[in-house]
C-alpha cells in the first residue's frame, strides 16, 4: 500500500551513503541502509554516528531523529520507504540491474533517486518501468555538510518534490534544465583543476601555491558569490552589461590561453609529490578531519545554512 | 636618503587603490594617496573610511592606525616611501610612462609593486632602472578583505621582503615560480567562467543555478580545501596517487567534454538576463554590500586570517 511515511532507502553505504544516512536521520527521517558487501555494518555504523554528531552541531538546538537500520536484504530495505536514495559504484549495467531489483520491491510512487556524480538520467532511466519518478540528485561531498544537491528531474510533479524534500534536509537544491555529465558542480570542477594542473605543468606555480590562491582568493569569494555575479560585481556600476561589453573580448583571449595539459606519469608524479609536500605529514584522514572542521565553521558562519 | 620607513605611497586611487590605502592604514602605515583623476579626493575617501571600518571589525581590538594624506603631485607621494603600490589602469605604455616618473622619484631602495591583474612582470619590467626591486603583487578585490596577494620577484631578497611584508599585513602570499598572463588565481577564475559560461550556453542550467551550484557546493569546499588537495581527499585512503592512477583517464575525458564558447551577442543577453533575474532588483551596490558582508562573516571564521 502507498502511503507517505517517513522512511528512507539508502542503497549503497560507503563514503556517501554514509553520509546521506546520518543526514536524513539527523532531520528526523528513519532509515534502511543496504549494501551488498560483507560486514559492511559495523563501519556503516560507526561512520554515521561521527557524521550525525557534525549534523547536530550544525542545528545547534536539539531536533527529533531517526532511526537507522541495516539489512542485507534489499527488499527489505526499500519496503515502505517513501525515498530511494542510490548510492551504488558509477557503472551503468550495475545501476541499471540494481534499479531492476528496487523497482521489483518498491512502493507504489516511491522516488529513486540517484546520487550519480558522472552518468546521466538519460544513460540511467533506459530501463525503468517508471522513468518518471527517477531522478538524479547529486550531492556535492560530504552530503550531510556540503549544501548543494544537483537535481534532474524529467516529470514536473517529480521536480517539485525532490526541491521540496532536499530542501527540507536545509540542502541547497539546484535543479538543471537538461541532464548533463557532470551535471553543474562537477563540471565546474573539472575545468577549474584542468587550469590548476596546467599552472603546475607549466612551471608557473607550484602545488600548495595554486591551493592557497584559490583557498584565499577564488575559493573564499565563490563561497560568497557565484562566478557570473562576480563579474557582476567587478563590472562597477553598469555590472555584467559593462563587463561583457567591454571585458568580453579580453577574457577570450583568456580562455584562447588556458591549458589542456596531459596527465603524463611525469606530470603526475609532480602533482603526487606536490600534495604529499602540502600535507606535510598529515594522514587523509588528519586532512579530512581538518577539511570537515573548517566546513563546519564556514556553515556556521552562514545565515540560513542550518536550522 | 634611503631609510625603512612607515609611510607607503598608493599610485592610483579607483577601488584597488582605496582598498590598499585602507589596508595600509589599519595595519598602522602612513599613506600618501595619488591620482591623476581631477577632484578625486572626495570619493577616495568616503571609500577608504568605510573599508577602514571593515578593517578595524576584523581586527577585532583596536591598534594604532597610519594617517592617509592625499596629494596631486605623484613626486610628493612617493617621496620617503619605502613601499609603493601601483594600481594605474591595465595599460602597458601608461604603466612604463608612470614607473619612469616614479623611479624618479623614488627613494633609493624603495619596492615598486604593480596590483597588475592581466600583465606581467617581464613586459612591465623592461624599461626599468632597477628592475630588480619592481614586482607584481596582484591582490584579490577587495584586497582589504580578500586574503590573496600574488607575487611575482625575480630577485630572491626582494621576493622574500615582498612576503614578509603583505604577510605583515595579514595577508596570505602567493609566490608565482614565473610569470604569467593571470598570475594564478584570474587564470583559475577565468577556467572556471567559461565553463560556467558553456554550462548556460548548451541550455543545461540557468545563470542563477549556476552561481548556486558553486556558491553551495565547490566554491564553499574551496574555500577551505585547494583543488589538488580536494582530490587527495576524494581518493580515499590511497589519496591523489590513486585517484590519478584510477580517475585520471577519466578527468581527461571530462576536461574533452568541457566547452568553449563564444561571447555571442545572443549568449551575452542570456548572461546579462540570467544576473539581472538573479540580482532581483538589487543594485550594484546593495550587492556589493552584500558580498562584503558575506566575507566578512566568512574570515571571521576562519582561524589566523584576521589579527
Amino acid at each position: 500500500m502507498a502511503q507517505q511515511n517517513n522512511t528512507i532507502a539508502v542503497i549503497g553505504c560507503g563514503l556517501i551513503g554514509q553520509s546521506w544516512a546520518a543526514l536524513f536521520a539527523g532531520y528526523g527521517f528513519d532509515v534502511r541502509a543496504w549494501d551488498p558487501a560483507a560486514n559492511w555494518q559495523a563501519g556503516f555504523e560507526a561512520s554515521v554516528a561521527a557524521a550525525l554528531e557534525q549534523v547536530r552541531v550544525l542545528r545547534r538546538s536539539a531536533h527529533a531523529e531517526g532511526r537507522i537500520v541495516t539489512t542485507d536484504s534489499l527488499d527489505d530495505a526499500v519496503r515502505g520507504a517513501f525515498w530511494i536514495q542510490e548510492n551504488a559504484p558509477e557503472s551503468v549495467p550495475l545501476k541499471i540491474d540494481l534499479y531492476a531489483r528496487i523497482e521489483a520491491g518498491a512502493e507504489p510512487g516511491a522516488i529513486l533517486a540517484s546520487s550519480t556524480s558522472s552518468l546521466t538520467w538519460s544513460e540511467l532511466s533506459r530501463q525503468l518501468r517508471h522513468r518518471d519518478r527517477f531522478i538524479t540528485a547529486h550531492p556535492f561531498n560530504p552530503p550531510h555538510l556540503m549544501p548543494l544537491v544537483e537535481v534532474y528531474a524529467a516529470d514536473a510533479s517529480v521536480r517539485a518534490k525532490a526541491e521540496a524534500f532536499y530542501n527540507g534536509l536545509q540542502r541547497k537544491t539546484v535543479m538543471l534544465s537538461r541532464d548533463a555529465v557532470g551535471h553543474i558542480a562537477n563540471r565546474l570542477a573539472s575545468a577549474l583543476w584542468r587550469e590548476a594542473v596546467n599552472i603546475v605543468d607549466q612551471g608557473i606555480a607550484d602545488v600548495s601555491a595554486v591551493d592557497a590562491a584559490l583557498v584565499h582568493g577564488p575559493g573564499l569569494r565563490w563561497s560568497v558569490v557565484g562566478a557570473h555575479m562576480a563579474y557582476h560585481l567587478g563590472g562597477g556600476a553598469g555590472g555584467i552589461e559593462h563587463y561583457l561589453e567591454h571585458l568580453g573580448p579580453s577574457q577570450e583571449r583568456r580562455w584562447a590561453s588556458l591549458g589542456n595539459p596531459t596527465l603524463t606519469p611525469e606530470l603526475c608524479r609532480r602533482i603526487v609529490d606536490g600534495v604529499m609536500q602540502e600535507a606535510a605529514g598529515r594522514s587523509v584522514a588528519q586532512l579530512q578531519a581538518e577539511r570537515d572542521a573548517g566546513l563546519l565553521r564556514a556553515l556556521a558562519a552562514r545565515p540560513g545554512d542550518a536550522s
